[in-house]
Order: structure tokens, then sequence, then C-alpha cells
């Protein structure tokens, strides 16, 4: 144990700590200077820089042994607080640099750190600092945060008034449409928001800490567990197993398609009789430190029987491999798309026909906060669980039998999360919470490490893809055939309906007439799939997007006319047979055209030998909504302080918040409501209602519907004869209820067919374009993306700032994905850095956006969603740009630079 | 556990709690908000006062329960930060608002409440909000603390520029002189001082938290201790007694005089054979949690044979009184005092004698912040003990030895302390943290309850006192005759010295040339003697000032006329036969003198025969220093910054900071360098030298000397031959040494001889002359101090501002020792209102000091000390002041209204 007095935040403390603990372990758990977040927690990820005696470090991989004794140490609690915002939080916040806001406390103390050295640093120069101090973002794009440093640096040096800096309500007070910074701006800004590891540090002192006993092996049968060595180490509570699970122990996918082979209860909460993937849990150690825990884990004994393991779709489908759930086959769905004519004879007709096959990797969601959560049991007596969970009322139902807890005796609550993407669609932790809590009566918390948060999180699914266009001589397709093998990993929520995606996705955009096909869902012992933003279509576009560059290239024709003559028009259906709500591409390719056109000039004449420079297009399409009849529930209160709304609309970081408020404000606003007079309380199956999951981009249709609905109910409440509304006071006095429960569900949505995929799923769609501009480093094989456009049809727009952010941080998700992403190794995908997370300098600075308003009929306010739309296919455009550029057609993702290399050397 | 969102300090923040704890538990125990102190936990002293929907609550005794969901909640945190402070946080600072600081969150956060509703109050309007919220400060007697609110809200109501309430460095750069606000003023005014508690809370996660298993009765014998039921308590780790001490468990009193007839090994660390008080530690328990602690520390079973318990000094010393410490008699030291001729002879021919007898009671010293402390093995292996110490080096030697420790293995450090008025110059809890430790390997912590502060500290001992005047016709005191029994409880630490201080000021302040007497101490059963503020002298001079007035009333004179005529004037000497070192009390009288006339006239003009007004006077002495040699050691380093000043200059909250850098900076103004170049390095004797304790206002005088020379070593090692001085790289280029080492010793002390009390024992005191005016409620007894008035030479003065405060704040608890405190009853004097503290209205607004600056020529610069001063004898001013008004004097201390009226009763 060593004492130093450091001079924190402007005051000496002195702390007593272990001299081989990091500062940052000492600020946030011991010090509660918990505004500095550990993400990665190896120096990877720049959430937890704070300024050491005028430099910027890390403090994750800062031992305390390497502090100064009387060090200054300024964290974000010293840059600023709520009621006195340092100029680079104001300009955070009014940029829309806080998305999730977990990287945010480390950016600010960053740009802090920059600017105390250079107060006028150019666009490059706080590029080149973020990406030289790693600070990663995986939410935003990185572009806003450059805008907000450069903003701040001129309040900083007098040249700009902070009041201008400073957000405005527009004179008719409407914020729809605006730039209102999100509610949880401040708190992100400040570091003040407490996320999950934060909240587990501000439990109550008897909560016990978990960690979870897992397999090393990816597949195995369990022959006994020995618990005897590590429950006599320091500080075990309790030792839990499968014996101490009181429900079935499993946790069910629920909705299985009536094809399915499964029933849908094949993940075990603890493994009993076998580990069906590498970081199954086996055994969860509750004890007094995290520490103690950990180390006693190390102790359990596991005797395993080794089984092979299937770590791909091809290797699980062969003819001799075992059943890895015994008794259902590894390939457990299949689904058939048919869709007009037979195929067959078209393509024997075509005029032009391309075929090809394609892989989109195991994309892994690389949130800045690994996975983290609590649980305890209420004062009503109920089992509450907090989570990152971005489906309340849906992990409540998957996880209740499992944990053997009667449904209205759990409680599900998610807390601020540092970015999910979708793979909090899955539970993960959730249900060991819940054993722990039951088993031990006492509070409970539980996280993993970066190395836990990859290796034991789901991932997004492997498509092996095969496709096959045959077009008429003008180019227009009239018959397309596919094949989808889709590596679900060992657990099957969901499997099916990823499945489904693919029949929904491949060749969306265009008007195919006449489509044959299959897909099916295989079991392997690689990662569980879970959700991930834009769900299925990256994989999906791969395939069609390519093969559309493709059959460009065979016909001699330019790949933006060509997707010009082809996509949806009125008469036009999608690849399942729906019409089109909208017909926006034909607009939206005249408003790309000229751009286009510059950028393959520009292309053409930078371009030499070394450096190889060219443009790729594409388009991306994704419906708002779950399958079907999706539909939410809200309830609005009138209050004496204005109007409280309730709903379940989960934040990932996109701005659940921000999306809320702005409907609810935009729907209330014949009553003259202002913004801060509108509570939200969210996400607490106590305390809200089932506004359903947030994936699928529904939230603003689903729950913006929802939302109007109960507004207008209140509205109508409140209106009196003479059309003015009643005050809180007069409700009460004239005994008028104040709560409105606002529902809506997309009735007009259909399942599709199971046999022929034919069906209209959603009731609105997002549409959009993409435009990558690469240089590709013939030398090293290196793609850099050097400008980046988007032109979108989302409908009309709630909150600017929040669908910006989307757009860019969704596009960023999308170059990582092309160009270096992948979780595929076991031993080598284990952090940020070998997972290929985009630094600042990988994404563009040029990176612009343009919006067609296209107002939708069943949207709120004319409203689509925004979130899944920049990763449909925004990797794609990549790929067709270093096509553009050298040639070469990378069909196995990411396109990492020995492929690109190798592509190169095979066209000499 | 319940779940709520709180809106703290401008941010939501989720909250996961039991419902039965307290919000002040919840704010600094989970969110790390320890700005907010707990002082009683009981809501009596404000310190944890925090705002909750605008309205000012005392956290400690708000239940969560109470606590509404989304509530707003203002804590010291947002008022204002180190780097952004609020317009009150900055006056608290240049007005000395924060001594020990404690109460200063609870001051500021209740201040800004006031000034949020009342933004113009007037004086009176917030001492009543203050008294209304029961703010309590120990230190600072009030007076500054409504100076501060009145200049805030000056500076919110836009009357006062902010830069002009601040402290502006004067043109010249002095600092000495001035009132340069103390260096931890921010780090109080912010509520991000780390007190002990706060440390506790911020140790790292394997810190075991303990309980102590205490005596409940008074005087016993142990037969068993059962630890067998509680070791199987949840979260126990150990459970310690006296078995598992390696060392003599003995504390040692280190000094006894040669007649003392014990041996000063009497306290036990961990209770063995007997129990000699209430509170006695006989066991500790080590647990994950306090509370588990605490609950397992009730299950242990402690079999006693109940003995007699003496609980005062005429108890112990009765012939039938068994001996507490057997072998060792109950009164085990005896002290004569032989001056000049036999005063039998003098008594019988005087003009005037007057005797009485008088008790002074076991004053509590009720600091804001209870007893807390922890321990660790640093990395060097040393056992290291952070506690409230105002004597590490003397307490290094105490209790080594019973640790069975090696001396060079054991380090001690003092945490800020939440004041000590010097009960903290005995050991409390650092042996049984020691112990705990060393049992364990693991760091510990623990804290008490008010209770336990309270019952288990040590206290003043009470004096018994006879006292009898012989004076010539003109007033002239000829003979003294004295004796005096001190009840030191069971504990003989400093005992002895203690008898020695009625010796040294029993007549203080007067030449009276013959005195016979003497004094014992006696062992007890009630709590044990430990130092407080001016220790010996309010005993002593209850007995001399207020015979004094006794024998101005017999001979019908004015008693500032009859002092005036008996104070010391060149030829006097003291009564250990000392001559003083000036002889400033003509001119302070002469001060003094207008005042009191003036006040005898407002007095005797405002009196009705309902509210009987009246004024007293006295006079007080003390000296600077322990007894005879007393010496000091510093460090004095130049660093590439500055220069860096260690010390153990232990801090009470009386400003030892402010100390030693004000007389820093003065002794280094030849080298022109600024204060805030000067780095203190204090109290760890790790770290910095033997300075001595903080006791008997030694530390301005002996380290302040120490530092002096250090100073000048440094200064002669920089000047170059033409007198410019050298810098930090000369002095390196140059291999000229950059530590010196200042010491002081004041050699021209001579230790009392034992046989007769005299000798020459300060080389420095404090005069001091005190007025108050009080108004006596004959209905009620009630006595109301309503004006106060002190002269004062300590000498040349460092820093205003402190020196000020001591006084203010040492006269307020002269006044909480005339008129209510006392801790004598176990079952009624356990907190602090029935312990009598003094809230801010029983302290008066006029209240004024005047200096006599007579320099001293053994003082560095010129200065004495401060801080026992203001308590020799202010209270006696109170009594004579009561019994001016009413004619009722009272002998047996505190002057509780039924005392007085019971007075009023005998006289009619």
């Amino acid at each position: 144990m060593i004492k130093k007095t450091l001079r924190i935040n402007g005051v000496d403390k002195v702390i007593v700590a272990r001299s081989d603990d990091t500062l940052a372990n000492v600020l946030r758990e011991q010090l509660g200077f918990t505004g500095t977040k550990v993400g990665c927690g190896e120096g990877q990820c720049g959430s937890c820089n704070v300024i050491m005696d005028q430099k910027l470090i890390r403090s994750c991989v800062t031992k305390m042994a390497k502090v100064p004794d009387g060090a200054s140490v300024v964290t974000i609690e010293g840059i600023g607080t709520p009621a006195n915002l340092h100029p680079i939080q104001l300009s955070w916040m009014v940029h829309g640099g806080s998305q999730c806001g977990f990287c945010t406390p480390g950016f600010i103390v960053s740009a802090k750190a920059l600017l105390d050295q250079n107060p006028k640093p150019d666009r490059a120069q706080v590029r080149d600092w973020f990406q030289t101090h790693r600070n990663a973002c995986r939410c935003t794009g990185y572009k806003q945060l450059v805008d907000a440093v450069m903003d701040a640096a001129k309040v900083m040096r007098g040249e700009m008034k902070i009041g201008d800096l400073a957000y405005k309500l527009p004179k008719d007070g409407q914020i729809w449409g605006g730039k209102y910074p999100r509610p949880s701006a401040v708190a992100k800004a400040t570091g003040t928001l407490d996320y999950g590891a934060d909240l587990g540090l501000k439990m109550p002192p008897e909560t016990l800490r978990l960690a979870l006993v897992q397999a090393k092996v990816s597949h195995a049968n369990i022959r006994g567990i020995d618990t005897s060595e590590a429950e006599k180490m320091p500080g075990v509570y309790k030792i839990i197993t499968h014996k101490d699970v009181k429900g079935k122990n499993r946790i069910t996918g629920l909705i299985t398609f009536p094809g399915n082979k499964g029933d849908g209860w094949d993940r075990p909460i603890l493994c009993d009789t076998k580990v069906f993937q590498f970081g199954d849990a086996i055994a969860i150690v509750c004890a007094d430190t995290e520490e103690n825990a950990r180390a006693a884990a190390d102790k359990v004994k596991v005797d395993l029987e080794a089984l092979p393991a299937y770590m791909s779709a091809p290797e699980a489908m062969a003819g001799d491999a075992m059943e890895i759930h015994p008794g259902t086959p590894n390939v457990y769905f299949e689904l058939p798309i048919v869709k007009g004519k037979d195929t067959k004879p078209l393509m024997n007709s075509a005029a032009h026909v391309v075929e090809g096959e394609y892989y989109l990797q195991r994309q892994p969601h690389l949130t800045m906060e690994p996975d983290v959560g609590l649980a305890y049991f209420d004062d009503d007596g109920r089992l509450t669980i907090h989570s990152k969970s971005i489906a309340l009322y849906l992990h409540h139902a998957m996880i209740a039998p499992g944990l053997g807890i009667e449904p209205e005796k759990l409680r599900l609550v998610q807390n601020p999360a540092g970015g999910t993407f979708g793979y909090k669609f899955s539970p993960t932790m959730e249900a060991l919470l819940g054993v722990a809590c039951m088993a031990t009566g006492r509070p409970v918390f539980l996280r993993y490490n970066y190395y836990q948060h990859i290796t034991y999180t789901g991932k997004r699914s492997p498509f092996w893809m095969k496709i096959k266009y045959g077009a008429d001589k003008h180019g227009k397709i009239m018959a397309m055939e596919t094949d989808w093998s889709v590596d679900h990993g060992p657990y099957s929520e969901f499997g099916d309906l990823l499945t489904l995606r693919g029949a929904q996705f491949i060749g969306a955009g265009y008007g195919i007439p006449n489509i044959r096909g299959k897909g099916r869902t295989v079991c392997t012992n690689h990662a569980w799939g879970s959700a991930f933003r834009a769900y299925g279509s990256p994989q999906s576009f791969l395939a069609s997007e390519s093969m559309m560059d493709e059959l460009a290239a065979k016909m001699g024709v330019d790949p933006l006319e060509l997707r010009a003559g082809n996509v949806y028009r009125p008469g036009d259906t999608t690849p399942t047979g729906q019409a089109p709500e909208v017909y926006s591409f034909p607009e939206m390719i005249d408003k790309l055209r000229p751009l286009y056109k510059a950028a393959k000039e520009k292309a053409r004449k930078e371009s030499t030998p070394e450096i190889k420079k060219g443009v790729g297009i594409c388009l991306g399409i994704y419906g708002c909504g779950l399958d079907g009849a999706d539909s939410s529930e809200v309830w609005v209160d009138l209050t004496k302080d204005g109007v409280t709304l309730a709903s379940t609309w989960e934040d990932h970081g996109q701005g659940a918040d921000a999306g809320a408020l702005g409907t609810a404000h935009k729907a209330l606003s014949p009553m003259g409501i202002t913004p801060d007079k509108i509570k939200l309380v969210m996400n607490d199956t106590a305390m809200a209602p089932n506004s359903g999951p947030s994936g699928g981009s529904r939230q603003q249709v689903m729950t913006g519907n929802a939302i109007k609905n109960g507004c207008d109910l209140l509205l109508a409440a409140m209106r009196k004869p003479n059309g003015s509304y009643r005050t809180y006071d007069e409700m009460v006095a004239e005994k008028i209820p104040l709560r409105y429960s606002g529902k809506w569900t997309a009735s007009m949505n259909t399942n599709c067919d199971l046999q022929t995929s034919q069906g209209s799923p959603f009731a609105v769609y997002m549409y959009g374009l993409f435009m990558a501009e690469v240089a590709v480093n013939t030398k090293t094989g290196k793609t850099a993306v050097e400008g980046y456009t988007v032109i979108a049809d989302i409908g009309k727009i709630n909150n600017k700032l929040v669908v910006d952010g989307q757009i860019y941080g969704g596009v960023a998700q999308g170059i990582g994905l092309a160009l270096s992403e992948d979780f595929e190794k076991l031993d080598k995908h284990t952090s940020l850095l070998a997972c290929g997370i985009p630094y600042p300098k990988d994404i563009p600075d040029k990176f612009d956006i343009h919006y067609v308003e296209t107002p939708r009929e069943h949207g709120p306010f004319g409203a689509a969603g925004v979130g899944e739309l920049p990763l449909t296919s925004s990797h794609v455009a990549v790929i067709n740009a270093i096509c553009d550029a050298t040639g070469v057609r990378i069909r196995h993702l990411p396109a990492l630079p020995e492929k690109v290399l190798a592509g190169l050397k095979a066209l000499k």
C-alpha cells in the first residue's frame, strides 16, 4: 500500500492505494471520480484519459507506482460542472458529440489537453491528436467531435461568445426538426452520468461482486464441477452452479418460426451437460470484492470431455458433423423465397447474367463500455435486474421461466448504456445476475472486462452467400437467384428471423419481378448470433450491391446509371412482394449524380500508380419495425409540473430521450408546453409500459406513434369547448383522468409467408444512397476512405443532431466492416485494436449527408427511423470503390491489406 | 432495496439503496459525495445539510424512504468547485469561516438555502436561520460565519464585486500579519477535503471495517470472552482479543514524574484482566462492512465480575475505596507548591482574607467530527496508522511497545482533523487500528459513531479546588493557599503534568510572593483525562479569578482595579517563581478600562428586575510549550519549483498550514519567494521530522523558530558573496546541499522542582483580559451572554484571520464551559445537545478583540502562540458577570439555570 498526496482538480488529496493498482481504478473505485470511464482497460480507447502534470495520460494503464507524489491530476470533474460548463463541454453538447457518451469524458479531457498546448489547431491537428492518444468513439463517426473542438477553441480564444455557441430555442418554441441537445447531454459532457459500472460502485456496501467461471473450449461435455477449493478462497460468499438455478435454466428465444426444428430452449443460463461455445458460463462466484471473486473463479475445477468444435457454417453443415444440440440438426431452419416466375428459364434467356459468392464476416459490436449489470430485490419483493438491455419486456419473457420466477416478481431496468448497436437485443448477463441474486438474497454486481465482453457477447452472424442476376439488354434485372447460409452460433434466438432478413434484403431496392432462392440457419460453436444494427442487411447487400457493380462492369455501363434504371418505381415491389410506401430513389439518384461525377473526376485526376483512387456507390434499405404487426405503448401523464411521458424506448446511445422528447413536444404543441416541462420516465418495467425493443429502427415509428396517440388523448381530455386547455388543477377539480395510455400497432403489416417469404412486413422503410471515395496504396494494400457522401430519405426529421449522428456513426461502422473489423480468431480478436475498430483518422473528415424528406404516412409527423440505414450497405460502397480504383473485387470481408494485395497480384 | 431517480446537483442519477438507510449515507458512501459530512449523525449539528426540493434538510436523519422519487438534491459539490467558487464559498475563505472545516459544507449549503429565499437577511436573521437549522460549529465562535454570509449576499445581490471580496496579496508581497486565507480553505469550502471518514470510504476495496466490543460498565474483572457465536456472523473476517496483541498490550504515558506511584503502563490496548472505564475496548471485529462488524460485535459475550465504580475524585480518595489499578494507590501523585514565606502567619495578619471551594466540570471536547482512523502496511513494510493524532511522534513512542512493533516499522500520519481541541493529544484508536492491521495483514478502518466518540474519548479532568487569599489593606495579595484534586480517570497519561498545571496557573497573573499548596492526581473510573485547550488552566483560573472577584466584593472595590493593583510588574514573578518575559497587563487594563466602564453603565441602565444585566472580567495566562526545554525540528528543502517545508505541525483546525506557511514566507522573504511556491509536507512521520505535538500553544513558538532556523540555513547556503541568491540549478551545479534541518530548543526553560513547583517552564506566555456582558433571566435562571471583549497580547501576529478565529472560537468554548457543557452522566451526556454545545445564538454577535502586540524575544519574529489563551479563563468572566448581575456566585460549573435559580432563591 502506498500513500501519496495528489492535487486532484485543484485540491490536495491523500490517497492510500496499492502501488500495482491503476490510477483509473483508484480515481473511480476509491475516490469516486466516476467521470473517468474504463472502456477497454488496456489503453486502446482513451475513455480513461486524465491530465497528469499537464500531460494527457491513459489512466487505465498507469500504475499508481508511476504516479509521482504531489502530481496534479485533472479529471472530467475538474474541467467543468453542470452549473459551470467548460466551453468544450458546451460545444460537445451542441454538436451532438455525445451519443452513448461513454467516450465523452475521455475525449473532452483530451481536447482540453490539446487546447492547453495548442489553442488554435486545424481540423487535421485535432484528428492527429485524438488518433495519437487513441481516443476511440464507436457512435459518432468523429466529425462532430472535431467540429466541437474547433468551436470550443474559438470560444476559448475569445473569437466567439459562449452565448452564441449555446443552443437557443427558436422563436416559435418548436424543437421538432431542429438541433435541440439531447436531455442526457449535460450529464454525458460532465462525466456525471452513471453507467452500469458506475452504478455498481455506487451500490449499497452489502452488494456481492460476481465473477464467472467460463469455458475455455468451444464444445465439450461436462463431467463434473468441483467448487470445493474455490469455496475456501478469501472473501467468497457463495459459488453458484446450475444446481442452484430454480427454474428451467434455459433462456428461450421466444419466437420460433413454425419450420424451426429446434424449440428455442437451447441456451443454458449456467451450463449443465454441455459447453456450446467459448466463454459459456459454468459457475458464478459471489464474493466481497471483484478481485476475490475472480481469484476464486480460477480455482473452480471443471471436468470436461472435449468435442469437435464447428467454427463456421460449412463445418457444421458437413455430413459427418455431430449435432451440437443432440436431437436438433445443425441446419435447423430453412427458408425459400419464391417471387414471380421460375428463374431458371429467365436466366437462360437473359442478355446479361452475373453470379458470385460472398462472405460477410462476424462483425463485433466494439462498444466502448463492456457488458455490465446488477440485481437486487426491491422493496416490493421483485427481483430487479439492471443491465444494458435494449429489449426489456422481451428479455423479461426470455429469462423468467429459466430463473423460475413469477413474471410479476421480475423487474428489468436499463442502465445508461455505453453503446450496444444491437448486441443487447440479446440477454447477456441478465439471467446470471438473476440467478446469483436469487441464490444469495443479496444485491449482486457483475462486470465483464473487455476480453470477456468481446469473447462472450453475441456477434453479427456471418452469411455465406451465392447470388445470380439475369438482366435484359438494357440492364433491367429480370431474375435473381440466391442462396445463403447463416452461421448463427450455438443459440437459436431469432436465428430464423435473421435468415428471413436475407430474403427481405438481398436484391432490395430494385423491382426484380422474379426471385428464387433459399436461406438456412446453421448452428455452430462460434459466438452466438445476436442483433447488430441493420440486422441481416449488411450481409444481404454485400451480395446484391457488389453483384450490381459486377453486372455494370460486365455490361460496361456506369454503376449509378445501372441502378437508376432498376430502382423502385411505382408498380415495382420489394423482394417480398410489397409495394414500397414511397419511391424516393430516382430523386435521390438525381441528387447524387453531380456529386458522383465530380468525385469520379477528382479520383481520376488524383490517382497515381502507387495510390489508386476510386469511387464506389450502392443503395441501402431497411424496414422500421419488427416483422409484422409490431406495436408499442406509452403512458402520458398530466402532472402539476407539466407532462410525464413513461416509455421503454431503450437507449443504445442513439438518442431515445431526444426522440421521445421531440415527438412528445411536437404532439403537445397545441397546449404550448416548453420542452423542459416534459419529464421522461424511461426503461423500467415497473414504471413504464411495453414500448417494445429498441431494434430495427422501430422506436421513432412505433413508439413515436404511441406517444402521438397518448398526447392526442391527453389533449382531447384537456380541451375545453372554447378550444383552450384545462390546467392540471382544473383537470383534478373536474375529476378528469390524468393518465393516458398511448398505443399504436402497425396493423397494415403482414407476416411473410414462410414458404415464399412473400408479405408486407414493414409499414415504413428508410432509403439511402452511399458513395465512398477511396485511395488504395498498391504497395501496402491499405485502403483509406477519403470522402463519404450519404443521400438519405428517412422521412421528416425529428432531431437533426440525432439523425446526423446516427448516420455519421453508422457509416463509420460500415467503413470498419469493409476494411478492418472481424471476430474470427478467439486467440487474436480479443481487443478493440485487434478487432479493427476505426480510429479518428480511419474515418474521413470530408463526410456529407443530404436529406430527401419524403413524409411517411405511417410515421408520426411523417418520420421514419434512422439507426439501421447507414449500416445497411455503406461498407459495400467502400468495396465497390476499391474495385473502381484497382479492379480488385473483394468478396470475403474485411478488405484487409493482404487481400487487396493478393487481388492486385492476381490481376497482373 | 429501492430504486429512485434523484436530480443531484443538476443531473439525474439513478440510486439503488436501502429504504431504511439515510440520504447522508447514500450520498457519501454510495455516490461519493463526501462533501456532505456526518458529524453527530442525529440531526444536531447540520454538517450533513443538503437542499432537497428547495428545502434545507439534515440528510443524516432523512431516510431514503422519505426522499421523493424525482427529488432534486443540492450538495456542497453542486454549489461551487475549486475552479468556480460560489460567492458564499469565497466569502467563507476570506472571513476565516473554516477552521477545522468539518461543519463548513453544512453551513455553506445552509447559507445558500437561506439566501435563495431571503437575499437580504440581517445579521440576526442569519443567526436565527443557523440556529433553527441547528448548524453547529465548535471552532469559530460563529461571528465570522455571519460576516461571511453578509458579504456573500452583497456579492449575490450585485452590491459588491466578487473581486473586491477576494483576498489580494499586498503590494509588498508580504503575508505576515495579514489575512492570507489558509491553504486548506478552498478544499474546506468546496467539500473536497477528505477527512478520516472520507478517506476510509476511499480505501482500497480489501479494507476491513472494524467494530469494537466495548465495556458497558465502568469497573469490572474480566472472567472470559466468548467470540464463537460472533465468528459465525455474516461478513466476519476475524475477531481480535488481547490474546492477538503481539506486544505489551499497554499504552504508556511515557513521561512519569519521579514522585508518580504508577509506572505509566496502566492503559490496556484491549482489556485483558479488567475493565477500567465505560467503553473500554475488549475485542475488535473485522468484517467486510461496518454494519456486519457492528452486528457481530453485539454477539461477542464477555463474562464480567462487577466492581464498585469510583466516578469522582472524592469517591476514589475515600478510605474504603479499592485500588483501581491493584498495587497503585488511587492518589498516585502529589505535588506541593512552595513559594516565598510560610503563608499561615501571613494569612493571620492579612487585612483581607477570602477563601472558597470550586469545581470545574468534566468538559467534553464536542468536536464536529467523531474519532476515526485507518491502518495498513505500506510498501516499505511499515505499519501505517492514520488518525486525528496531534502528537504523532509522541504517540509513536506511546503505542509501539504495546503493539510489539519495532519503532522503525511504525509510521503515523495525521488525517485532516475535524477538530480535536486537545482530545487527540491522547492516543484514542491508534493502537486498536494497529493491532487489527497486524493481526489481519489487511487495511483496516474504524470510525466511532457520536455516542462512542463522546463516551470513549478523553475529557478535561475535573479539579476539586480550595483557595485562600490574604491581602493587605490596599488589596495587594501577599499570600495564597491552595489545594486541588484532579479527577484524571483510570489512565495516568500526563496526569502528573496536569496536576503541575494547577501549581503553575492558580493565581497566575499576579505577583503573589508567598504561596503554599498541594495538588494531587486521583485515579477514578470516569472518563480518562486527556488534554483540552488551555490544559489545567480553566480549572486553575476558576479558583483564582473567581476568588479575586470575591475579594473585590469583600473589600468593596472594583474588580478591575483590584486586578490592576496586582498584575505582573517588573520584580513580580509567576506562581512558579519565574519572571514574566513581558509585562503587558497594565497596558491591557488601560485598554479595557473605558470599555469596561461603558459596559457597566450599559448594564446598569438596561437591567430590570426580571432581566438582570452584569459585567464580569478576569485575566488569563498560558505558557507556549511543553514544560521545560521543549524543542522542534523541520526540514526545509530547495526544489525546482520553490521551497518545500516538512514538519509535523499537526492541525486541529487551528491553522497549522497557515502558521507554517506564514512563518516560512516571512523567513524566506529575502529570496523573494511567493507564498504559492512554498509547498507544505505535513504530519507523516515517514516524511517529516519531529516537530513535537500541537498542544500547549507551542507550535508557533517552537516549530516557528525551527522553521526560521531552517530557512535561515537555506538562505545562508543560497547567498552569494554579492548578496544575491543562488537558483536551484546553481545550487545543484555547485553541489550545495538542498535540505536544511531547522531546529530550535527552548533552552532557557527549566523544569519545575517537584518539591516546590518552582521553575521557569515556559519561555513565552500569552496574556489576556476577558470581559463578558450577561443578561440573567431571574425567572428561568438562564444566562445569555450579550457581549464579549478580549484584550490579548500574543506577541506579533502571524496571520490575523487565524488568531482572530482562535480567540473567537476559544471564548465560545469558555462560554459553553461557563453555562452548559458537561460530561458527567453516562446515560445522559451522550449527544452534542445533551452535552451543552453552544449554538449560534448562544454566542454574542457583539464580540470584539483588541490586540496589544508586545514582541516576544523568544518567539519567531516576535510571535507567541494563541490557541490556549481564550479558554484559560473566558468562562470565569461569565461567572463573574452572573455574580455582578445577580449577586449569585456559581462555584460548581456549569452555571445551569437551576443552579442560578437556586442561588437567587438563597439570596432572598
